[in-house]
């Protein structure tokens, strides 16, 4: 039903391209979709002949090409005659571009696909353009039992927005070069392109300075990147047609830089020391003092070198500005400026930066608390204040009304661990009614990857699968959201990334075994079926729970937003209660026994401490089950008792660090079958 | 039995400290198993309050001591209080160390370790000493259903040989900096001390000059180390006291070097190309020319300079000169010097490399070909050559006895895909009888890892955890080897690398949903407990199957060597005709129940030529599964028809490039069971 009434509106919509979308959403798992896409005859076998030619050796394409051959081979198995692309000879895949774009300024991303029996051919004006084109040709893989093929299609495509990004903070937990570089490779695969590298926070400061060397030295933990590891990652990120935009946040978020510097605090005689808790904090930069504007003068020329493209971000967010208070020469400053609040010292300051990053032909960047009265509408608003910040309607519409240009990222924070349903629910242009020149304004939007609680074992379950459904939000038509296929499209992401190399599957795996301390994780991985880690920054409460250095190999650790059964089964439940099918009830009591084959399998793993606090929980679930497999197959009716209670209180309760996910849809299932519980436990 | 014997003779051999390996060997997994270890009273408990002293920030022990805290609360999951070393502090551990250690010569490697309720203390004389002892507690860590804990212990370990060497070839299939990196962790943690770096071979040249550019330019495609990288590398193998030794492989496997410069081949005009195959080619560098010894001069001066060791290694290997019985000069030279053979030829060209290295203040290091008349003994040989190419008895003793130095590396080629049990019956110096002054020339042995076959994806399955165990020969006694309980603690080994990231487990799992292009990989898996890659070089005969880009992401890329489910059933098959027990009958027919039940669900994947091709196999597996239960379980007697052996046929034929490792046992059972079967199918 949902999905009728989905489709119903799709075409609503936009019947032409729906029709067209709909057509092959099913057979045709692409993310993001192509604006144009159109079924043609024929299709591309896979086999020994297989071969790329490029119309240039110059840019981006070729290596491109070396790597598209590899995925192909990897993925089919396919012995190949031609290991490596050729220049501009008939080849059955023939890609054509006529110049090499330069990153940092919107560009022409276009590109046409035509796939038929006899070859594939991709059209772009850039190389970049090319790229995407040749993403969406590995992502058109298809088999049968007899072969590997390219289906034949028609795809013109072109991106929504020009500014597609992710941001990843490397100060909370560093991430090493390894780990940004296959992010990079699965940002160009979901056609994304800017990377926001959050370099410097309270936790660290994580790119060296050959001007100021204690900034890496007292200030990193020996975490930080050199000066030649950024320019490789910016020439990687580059290649892959993705802008490396770099961020120093200032003035607060600056315990790192005032422990490596504490004469620039706006505490006099404070002696910092980096931060090993997640929150705000105090220590802020003294924007009373001239010789703090030359040290981020000196500083930002340095680092904005390494960088080539236009943008610096500053940070500017969370400055509560109690050290300022406390500070005679700052309060002296506001008197002599008749200022009554801290946002005029932090626009005092910002104004200072634009200056000084102008000079070095960059542009300001920052978090929407730059967003003060008298800052240059030269500046870019990075909206990331919403609901749960006392914005109910966000900050971006603000900020285009008042003339800036800005990126939304409030709605993307996927730290929260939230569903990807529920981001995909915010378009940047649907946040309110704008006028043409305002939606011009909205560059586009960003996904937001903080790293309080996120190490390199864990990243990528945390950042993937779920961008792949918000990058599409950046890049198709803004209908794409009514997708009914959207979650089986996900699922073909989710392997396709994994066979990438990106660890969130395999990684898990490790985390399961590590609690085990076993390779037998069935029953474990089973109960990560139906928890995920507790949303909204519930799990680490107030940053009291978590140092930087706690352990993040734990049961929450291993789970994830989205869990699939929870989505299976809350599926199966909603449809049994709305049709009550015999088949849709099997299947629901498929998955209540092995709920409780699981915990038997469970019950028979060697205990350990990190295994004892999953038994009650678990034991609770196979209960529930039992009870509600025998009411379903009319064995034993359901009774409401003191023991399905107190079962249901404990599945109510937190399982270290996570919640159960299927608790509302149980709870309805219940007073179909005579039980009528109080609602209660979390939403889903 | 078996077991039984291994234990007598190991008694036999040295009761006391077998008694001592013995008593604990069951309930310590320890690898390498270190020369004294003795219980003691107490355990230290891991909890919130753990801590880590060093005696000085000087040297390897700091950082590694952060590592090790990492580690523990990681694999515990405990929050401790404290995540950083103290220095010279009463901890919980407390580590004491003399000196750092200059790699290079043999240093003391000996520590001391004791553990009591109280603590944990480590004692030795270099830092690197200091460092085996915190791999050995971190192998000490134990649990139960209330805590993690290390148990009371004393132990005295030093190692039996000074080099303890993995050889990695990054020629073949080149490997990132962080494929070396996280192997040098694994070697770390089984105390090996020597990485040889083979960096140049026909397939490719890896290691960037700033001399002679073409060679990185022309003969890597793009995959090369550069100067920085290598710097990088030496720095980081030197932090985990592993010193790394380098090889240009010359006069022969020089086809990357010659497409280059072909000017220094043999052959006059000919345009050489990157070899894309396997095996032995004729592509040599010319030993007439003098300029060929300027051009190694100055590369060598180059390449050497990167790296502090004082062993260099030159290769020298599998020449067969036939070029040079081409090449007028070279015939010229021979006549002038009076020589009959091309052996002369490359002492000729080897004496000269062996000045030139000396004069650098480097010892010259070759393949045991450069064993030849004249060659100086200061060269060290590296023993490579044994039964399968002429050498019964290896080419060890009679280097010793002509009283070079050597390092053994014949018999642990695991790149021949045979067992670890295999690989550990041949001891350094078991080879022959020698003298103690021949045995002191024995500096040790070498695990190879030649990478025809082997990508960034497989490299760890194939070199883990096997390498663990022959490791375990280099440092511990001789008669380790006897160790009944071996397995099972390379199985904890096995998980233990797993924890420490290495990737032969996870990489499987992705390479089978690869290979199913689905998430449901259990019934894929099965089939690879019981089928290994083929042996000694039968994958890939001839090397005219798999070129260098050809896909490594197949059936037999997720099987590995001791395939635990074949291992597991050899053995039940052994001990129920030895025994009859009825429990190990029962064992049996499940694992047989189980096969049956894998083919099923694997015949609801959907198909794709990667797995249709498995089907034959599985399906024969699943018959023999069936037929064998049955009989066992008396419900049908076996009878011996078309069918049977047909089916058996079936078995004994390669699956994709694997065998089928239970059939002998198989076929016992069947005797046993009154179907007599010829012997046949491949020796496991």
């Amino acid at each position: 039903m949902k999905r009728t009434i989905h489709l119903l509106v799709a075409l609503l919509l936009c019947g032409q391209c729906l029709l067209a979308q709909e057509y092959t959403s099913r057979t045709l798992s692409l993310m993001p979709w192509p604006q144009e896409v159109h079924k043609a005859p024929g299709k591309l076998v896979i086999d020994s002949s297989f071969s790329v030619s490029v119309s240039s050796k110059k840019g981006r394409v070729y290596q491109k090409a070396v790597n598209l051959i590899r995925s192909i081979t990897d993925r089919t198995g396919v012995f190949v005659n031609r290991g490596f692309p050729r220049i501009q000879q008939s080849s059955t895949v023939t890609i054509q571009f006529d110049e090499v774009a330069v990153l940092g300024e919107k560009i022409d991303e276009s590109y046409e696909l035509s796939v038929s029996t006899a070859g594939a051919i991709i059209k772009a004006k850039t190389d970049v353009g090319a790229l995407h084109g040749m993403e969406t040709l590995l992502q058109l893989l298809q088999f049968d039992e007899h072969s590997f093929y390219i289906p034949g299609i028609r795809i013109k495509d072109a991106p929504r927005f020009a500014w597609r990004g992710l941001m990843i903070d490397v100060a909370r937990h560093f991430q090493p070069m390894a780990v940004l570089k296959r992010n990079l490779r699965a940002m160009a695969a979901l056609k994304m392109n800017v990377f926001h590298w959050h370099l410097s926070d309270d936790q660290g400061f994580r790119v060296a300075s050959k001007v100021f060397p204690k900034l890496q030295e007292l200030a990193s933990d020996g975490q930080y990147y050199t000066q030649r590891e950024v320019k490789e990652l910016v020439a990687y990120a580059g290649s892959l047609g993705i802008r490396v935009v770099p961020e120093i946040d200032v003035p607060g978020h600056a315990t790192a830089i005032l422990t490596a510097y504490p004469e620039y605090g706006s505490k006099k005689g404070e002696s910092y020391t980096i931060e090993r808790y997640a929150g705000v904090f105090d220590p802020t930069l003294n924007p009373a003092n001239p010789e703090v504007y030359s040290f981020l003068a000196t500083l930002f020329k340095e680092v904005s070198s390494l960088f080539p493209d236009p943008y610096f971000h500053i940070g500017g967010d969370e400055n509560e500005g109690k050290h300022w208070d406390q500070n005679v020469e700052i309060q002296q400053l506001k008197k002599k400026h008749g200022w009554t609040t801290n946002h005029e010292v932090q626009t005092y300051f910002n104004i200072q930066l634009e200056a000084i990053l102008k000079s070095y032909g960059k542009k300001l960047m920052g978090w929407d608390e730059i967003m003060t009265k008298d800052m240059p509408t030269s500046a870019i608003i990075h909206s990331w204040r919403g609901r749960n910040e006392g914005f109910p309607n966000g900050t971006l519409i603000e900020a285009v009304k008042k003339g800036y240009q800005v990126v939304l990222s409030n709605d993307y924070y996927i730290d929260r661990m939230q569903s990807v349903l529920h981001h995909r629910k915010f378009d940047p242009l649907k946040n309110g009614a704008l006028t043409a020149a305002q939606e011009a304004l909205v560059l586009g939007g960003e996904v937001t990857m903080w790293s309080e609680l996120v190490t390199p074992l864990t990243i990528d379950s945390r950042i993937w699968p779920r961008t792949a459904g918000i990058a599409e939000l950046f890049w198709s038509k803004a209908e794409v959201v009514d997708d009914p296929n959207f979650i089986s499209r996900l699922k073909t992401m989710d392997l396709y990334l994994d066979q990438m190399g990106i660890t969130h599957r395999k990684n898990k795996d490790q985390i399961l075994r590590n609690i085990t301390k076993s390779s037998t994780v069935a029953s474990v991985q089973l109960l990560t079926e139906y928890f995920e880690p507790l949303k909204i920054y519930e799990r680490n409460k107030d940053g009291v729970e978590y140092k930087s250095f706690s352990p993040f190999t734990l049961f929450a650790d291993a789970c994830t937003a989205d869990a699939y059964g929870a989505l299976e089964l809350n599926t199966l439940i909603d449809e049994y209660l709305k049709f009550g099918k015999e088949r849709t009830k099997k299947e629901i009591i498929a998955i209540l026994k092995r709920w409780q084959r699981g915990y038997q399998a469970f019950k028979s793993l060697a205990p350990n401490p990190n295994l004892v606090c999953l038994t009650e929980h678990y034991k609770a679930m196979a209960l529930i089950g039992e009870r509600l497999e025998k009411a379903l197959s009319n064995t034993v009716a359901l009774r409401d008792d003191v023991a399905l209670r107190t079962t249901i209180k404990k599945l109510e309760t937190p399982l270290v660090d996570t919640e159960f996910m299927v608790l509302p849809s149980l709870k309805r299932l219940f007073g179909h079958l005579g039980v009528a519980l109080a609602e209660g436990g979390k939403k889903s």
